[in-house]
């Protein structure tokens, strides 16, 4: 691996640490019935092109941080196939701090583009 | 400071925490001459409204770690009004890697942005 993969790497980790947060919410916020995992990780990958390094093993602990933050929250299920799965379900204490987050967002999507302006 | 608070400072802080990188190289690919942190941080607030929340304090150990990684080079100076100040300016290297950065960065936007599509 070059130096340049390697800074990219740690780069788009940090990126990620952020929107992940924001990107699993806004999933959340638009299922019509509580997901598990990897329902959740199927619904980024969809377009394999888009999803920037965000493997599903990361997923994980976001979606227990949210749950922890009451803005998800979960239930077992056993599963016919395997392992009884943990569905998740976003809580109205999520829908709006989703809200607010895209706020941020739309705010340092801006900052950012506007300091590469000159580029 | 209400819950809702906390998570927006928790969610701002993760986001920044990848794009300071990007913000700070950028800057320093369009400075005509090395630059101190001071001046660093003058350049980022420029518009008050469109910083959100990168105090400059912040700025320092992302400068150390850039120089680091050898992204950026910098050289102590005496000043006249105060204790020698550290001046700072891309290396080749660095311009190297914004252009990669600056790509990931569009990258994670597009996907992102798709995500809240629905939103």
């Amino acid at each position: 691996m070059t130096e340049i993969n390697v800074l990219n790497k740690k780069f788009q980790k940090e990126i990620n640490s952020g929107v992940t947060s924001l990107v699993l919410l806004s999933v959340m916020a638009q299922a019509e019935e509580p997901l598990y995992g990897y329902q959740i990780a199927k619904q980024l990958s969809n377009d394999e092109q888009n999803a920037p390094a965000m493997k599903q093993g990361a997923l994980y602990p976001v979606l227990r941080s949210l749950e922890k933050g009451s803005l998800l929250k979960s239930m077992v299920e056993p599963s016919a196939s395997g392992p009884p799965r943990r569905y998740y379900s976003i809580t109205s204490n999520g829908r709006k701090i989703l809200t607010e987050w895209i706020k941020l967002w739309e705010k340092t999507k801006s900052f950012v583009d506007n300091t590469l302006g000159g580029e």
